[in-house]
Order: C-alpha cells, then sequence, then structure tokens
C-alpha cells in the first residue's frame, strides 16, 4: 500500500473512512517510511528493529531488487533473532499473526518459532502458479503448524476471472475471533492483510463498490477489517487500553494493468524503488488517553521504530542488550507533542545489501538512482511509469558516490529538481 | 495553489491546521475545479457562474495560454455581467473585495462597478517590472476607487532580496476591519489573498519558517489569515450565520525555482494546463449548523458552481432569468449528505476559446493534450517538468478530435495510461 492510497494522507477517492478516524484520533506521521522498498525484508525488519543487512535477511541477487522469499529460496529469519513476538512472550502476552508472515523458508523462521502462540495464513505471497503446477505449487495456508490448504483453493478460492476472494473476509473473521477469546488478558495481534498485494482479489460485497477499480474494493476491505478491529476492542472496553499501529511495508505497485495500481501520492515512482514512492507509507498509531488525538508528526520515522517503541510502551526488555537496534522509540514523541528529539533521524534507504540513498533532516542523497534493472523492468512492469529523467530515473546502473544527487524532501517532496 | 498544498488534501508539510480544521468542521470537495488553468477567466467565471467564453473574459492568442489581463490588455469584465456581488446588493449586503481583483483593465471591469462597496487591493497580479520602468509601471494599489500606491513601492514593497512584503498582513487586517464594522448586518467578503502568485514573498514572521521555502511561507501566512478571519467569526457569533467558501482559481505554479513551486498532489503537471494539475484545486465549504461537519464530497463540482450556490443559499435572484448560468447549485449537496443529483456534473477544460477536455463522471477525454506551446514554456516555465509522454505531454499541438485521449479519473487520477 502507497503513502497515497488513505483518504487521511489525501488519496482523492476516500476510500479509507475507519483508518483515517484512526489518524485522526492519534497521530499520523507524514515522513514514515518501510525499511525496504520490498516486503521481505521490510517485515523481518519490524519484527526485529534491525536493519535486513543485521538480521540477515536480504537478497543479494539482481542488483537487490529481487529480495522477495520464493517458494525454493533458502533460508529466513535466523532464530537467534529476537522478534516483537518473542520480546512479549515473556511478560505473558498471548501473540498470533494472521495473513502474510513470508519472512524465510525454513521451518525456524515459522511464526510458531519466532514467538507467536497461533498462526492463521500463510508463509508465501499470494502469487501463485495458478494452473501451472510445473513450477511451484500453489502457496500454502497454515492455522498454527498446520497446514490447512492453498491459495487458489476450496475455501482459499482467488477466482481471477470475477476477482472474487473470502481471504480478507477470513484474516478479519479471525482477527475478531482472536480478540474475543483474549479481551482479558494481554495480547499482540499482526494483523497483516496483505489484500494489496497482487493478485488483488475482494469479498462479493465489496467488488466493484471502489470508483479506482480492484485495487480500490480492496482498500475499501482492509479499512472495513480496521473497522471492524476497533470496534471489537471497544466491545471489550479495550480501547484505553490497546496501542494500534497502522503502515506498511513497501509503496504501491504499479501494475501494467491501470485497475491494479496504488498510490505513492506527490511521490515519485513505486514500490521496489528507493524513490519516496517506494518507500515512503503511512504511519499511524492510536491509543485514546494515551497518544493525543489529531497530532500530525513530521520526523522522519521508519518501520524499524516499531520494536523498540513496544519495548518502551510495555516496558519489555530485549532479550540481550549487546544486540543493536537500528530503530530508535517513538514512545516519548507518540505521547508528548513538545518532543522533537528524533528531528534529524536519518533514514537508510537499502535495496538487498546496496545502500541507494539516505535522508537527514530533509536532505536526501541518492547514491544509485536506477529505478530498475533491464532484465526485471519487463518481469515486475515499471514502477516509474511517465517519469524518466536521464541519469536518475533510468534502467542505467549509474553510482553517484562521488557527487550524490542530493534533492531537499521539504521543498521538493516529488524528487523533481536535484540541487546543483 | 494547488490541491496539493494543503495538508486536508495530503500534503506532507501540513502548513494550514486552520484550512484543514474549515474541511473538518464542513464539506471538502475531492473533485473540485478551476474553470480554467490561468486566473483572469477563472476568476470572472467564478464571479458571474458563466464561461469564460459566455462572458467575454478569456482571450485566444498565443493557443490560449496567455488569458492574463496585463496593463495594456483590453477590455473586462463587461458591465452587463452580473457577478455575486450585484445580486447580494440587491438584498443589502455590503460587498467588498481585499486582495487581487484582476478581470479586466477598463473602467466598468472594476470592482465598484461591479457591485462591490468596497476595494482594496490591486487590478493586476503582483507581477510587475520591478526596476524595468520602461515596460510598464508596478501594479497600482487602490483603496476604493482612489490608488493609493503601487506595488513595490512604500508600504507595498515587495523585497525581492529577503522576500519579505506586508502585503497579505494588510489583506488581513484589512477583512478583520470589515467583518468588525459590518458584524450587524449581511456582508459579501472576496478575501483574494494572492499570496502563492510570483513573485512569492511573506511577512517577516513567515519568513523562514516552512522546510519547502517561501512558498510555504505563504502558505502559512494565507493560513494564519484564514484562523484571523474565522475568529473574528466567532468574536461576533457570525459563525452560524456565515457561509464560507475557500478555492483556488487555478492549479499550482511550477517555477524553475525549486523554493517556489505549489504541490499538484497526485495530478499531472501545473497552471497553464487542462491536465488535472492545472485545474484541480481545493474545494472547501463551511457553515457550521448548516452544513454538516465532516463532509467529503466526491461529485466533480467547478468555480462555477459558486454564484448559483450563493444565489439558493440567500434567496438572491438572477437579475435576467434568460441569462444562462453555466454552474449548478451545490447546496442541497452541501446539506443534504443524501442528495447525489450532481453525480454526473461535466467538467469542461477550456484554455481561453479552445475546449481542450471534457470530463463525464469518472472519464476524461482529452482533444488536445500538450502542454505548452514551444515560444511560451520558457517564458512561463515548464508546466510538465520531468513529465513527458509522446503524443500526450508534449510541445506537440496534436489534435485528438478524431479519437480522444481517453483517460478514467478513478483508476487512474493521475493520467498516466489512457485507455486503449
Amino acid at each position: 500500500m502507497g503513502w497515497g492510497d488513505l483518504g487521511c494522507y489525501g488519496n482523492e477517492a476516500r476510500e479509507t473512512p475507519n483508518i483515517d478516524k484512526l489518524a485522526a484520533e492519534g497521530a499520523l506521521f507524514t515522513d514514515f517510511y518501510s525499511t525496504s522498498p520490498l516486503c521481505t525484508p521490510s517485515r523481518a525488519a519490524m519484527l526485529t528493529g534491525r536493519l535486513p543487512i543485521r538480521n540477515g535477511v536480504y537478497t543479494n541477487n539482481t542488483f537487490g531488487v529481487n529480495a522477495v522469499f520464493l517458494p525454493d529460496s533458502p533460508g529466513g529469519l535466523p532464530a537467534e533473532e529476537e522478534t516483537i513476538a518473542e520480546a512479549l512472550a515473556k511478560l505473558g502476552y498471548r501473540n498470533k499473526v494472521i495473513g502474510k508472515w513470508h519472512v524465510g523458508n525454513n521451518k525456524e523462521s515459522f511464526p510458531l518459532n519466532q514467538g507467536f502462540h497461533e498462526f492463521f495464513g500463510s508463509n508465501h505471497n499470494r502469487m501463485g502458479p495458478y494452473n501451472n503446477e510445473s513450477y511451484f505449487p500453489h502457496p500454502e495456508v497454515y492455522r498454527d503448524d498446520k497446514m490447512v490448504g492453498r491459495y487458489f483453493e476450496r475455501e482459499f478460492f482467488m477466482d481471477l476471472g470475477t476477482r472474487e476472494s473470502n481471504i480478507t473476509r477470513m484474516w478479519t473473521e479471525d482477527a475478531l475471533d482472536f480478540i474475543d477469546k483474549n479481551n482479558d488478558k494481554p495480547f499482540f495481534l499482526f494483523w497483516s492483510a496483505d489484500g494489496t498485494h497482487k493478485p488483488e482479489v475482494a469479498s462479493k460485497d465489496f467488488l466493484g463498490t471502489s470508483e479506482r477499480g480492484v485495487y480500490g474494493d480492496v482498500i475499501r476491505e482492509l479499512d472495513y477489517g480496521v473497522g471492524q478491529i476497533i470496534s471489537k476492542l471497544k466491545q471489550h472496553l479495550l480501547q484505553n487500553d490497546t496501542f494500534v499501529f497502522f503502515g506498511s511495508d513497501n509503496g504501491p505497485a504499479y501494475q501494467r494493468r491501470v485497475d491494479e495500481g496504488g498510490s505513492s501520492g506527490p511521490f515519485l515512482c513505486s514500490k521496489t524503488t528507493t524513490f519516496e514512492g517506494g518507500m515512503r507509507v503511512p504511519g499511524i498509531f492510536w491509543w485514546p488517553g494515551v497518544i493525543p488525538a489529531g497530532q500530525i508528526e513530521k520526523i522522519p520515522a521508519n518501520l524499524l521504530d516499531i520494536f523498540p517503541t513496544i519495548l518502551e510502551a510495555t516496558g519489555a526488555k530485549s532479550s540481550n542488550p549487546n544486540v543493536i537496534l537500528d530503530g530508535q522509540s517513538l514512545w516519548s514523541t507518540l505521547t508528548d507533542e513538545s518532543t522533537s528529539a528524533l528531528e534529524n533521524n536519518s533514514i537508510f534507504y537499502y535495496r538487498g545489501n546496496g545502500l541507494y540513498a539516505v535522508r537527514v533532516g530533509n536532505y536526501k542523497a541518492h547514491y544509485w538512482s536506477w529505478n530498475a534493472a533491464p532484465d526485471t523492468k519487463n518481469i515486475l512492469g515499471d514502477p516509474c511509469p511517465g517519469f524518466y529523467q536521464e541519469g536518475f530515473i533510468t534502467t542505467n546502473i549509474t553510482d553517484h558516490n562521488d557527487q550524490p544527487l542530493l534533492f531537499h524532501l521539504g521543498r521538493d517532496p516529488g524528487e523533481r529538481y536535484h540541487i546543483e
């Protein structure tokens, strides 16, 4: 999902009344980033508070673009990496991940070996071989440690003709059920609804309801799910006891088909790139009575900050104080509007093991600024349709390390004019 | 000012808390348009409710791009055109325009001959010859029918070195004074603060306060002015008696200098073009107790609709029922969320006397789609920096009348992919 996909970030279709309400009642971060322009490394980074190059969940193939675990990718999130779930489990939290997990294929990387007590979802993205079983089988769906089906099959169907699927509805219902069962004890729910990932499919009730096609239908169903989860918290009078974070693991995918593209708002390009559109994402925090309502926060922040923030909010301790956390706690910023200690937070824009750009204050230096390797552009689609600038947004792999291309994101958030 | 310049439309700099509050307490239109991609014809259209080709305020030179009145331009808004002010004067309203007027150079076009009782501002834009008096003298500033000074001189200084000027502050103070003097009778204030027009200058208190340069400083000062005006209404307990509309007469100017550019948000290009960035602008309506709070309205609407809306809101009558109004009243939409009679409102995108594009529902057909004539691009700057698409956004003057280039603004608000 992109920065520009939510009404509270200016989306003109205004499909997200429930998420917009979270933002109005909590804190909306304007300069919030995923840790990678792709899902797998971003997710592992959020779960551990550590950069992909530290926690090991990254790849260095295909110039770092192809950093997503495929069914035949080796490895995964190492056992020795501590996750949010592991830190909270020690405090007695009941932890569940629902939806997409996708941080590794070896058994030690699976949710139940990484601090979660329950799992309902898939360890893969939702792209399958569809009917070409000669390549990979359809992605497996698990309930806890048991495989209970496969995407595209039976109750986990995704009808690529009608674009109908009940998957997002199942993620929502399972979340409500989890809250019902755990309303009298501390819990951590990682609601990892992956509806905006291709192939985009939605429930019958939402299909055809958005003016921006199936992608908008999916956004509406996700927003409905958020609304249901918040209602469930309120039903159990948990709203003043629950820390809610809403974010995304990378910018939107621009698909070649018009009706499947998300919005990066005013920012350049999309997923897979280290331009703002690839990594600037929604960042919304909600906790009525603790996080003041109506905060607009402009400090640069990152998915990496979620783990340290949760540590501070809950009083949980990292099991090994010598482990370097790359994120910083946002807790004082969230709870006290006057705090600005994090104003000069830096943002590191990685692809795989390559550092492509760095942001300090409002300045962003691009060391590598190409958008797609020629051989991946045709496979993954064009991440920058209509945007090309010689030496900057190109498929030429240019090294700007001697003289980085410098942009001022305050004056020029769209990265149109580099500073000469 | 552009669609993307306000926090409530997603601007990442979030410089407009007062205007954002108007939107939260009133109705925000996502699909609101100026009538022209340039100021003069847009302003005359708003004042009369009639398309420029009907009210006569347009030019057909330079392919319709140069439709702005310069000091030596003949003509202006005809005497027989009825303005909002003329219609309200008949009901006993006291009418004032503060700031930029700019709808014609002949005396009959001046505010006091077009239904306004008071005027404080200029009949020109703020571009002067600066120190080159061989061309034109600096633009005149009027108080009512008396010239009281010139831009760049004495109290109307604009210091192009420090970028300081008190002009916006004077517009604000004059507005507060007008409300103080007229708080016991009906009034119409056209607060036409032109701070976002080049040369952008701001008061000392605002200079250097925005992360996006002088343009952002100006936005912050305009927002402060709006806040002061709303406070003044509340001080006189007029908030439940006053209809407030906030809009813009064209999209943002992208200047060649980075720190002078506005934001068109997710839309293509800027002022002078008929792409969405040139004409999609903020549209916010506020009247506590009459217009329900928190409305997000997605029907396409236009500055043309302001006159008919004011007629319906006030019960004023058009003096000649045979005069064709091109706008439609938004009153029932504003006051009753269930209304959708205007869903299929059409938007006509004119440059001068040329119809360049038409929007019906979510479909927009481009008949002419070039961005700038080669001979104006170098003078006015590039309205589409970084965006070029062969046969669409080019300086080649291409006629698509046989097969218009068609876009779906719901799925593709950024006009990236035309429907084949």
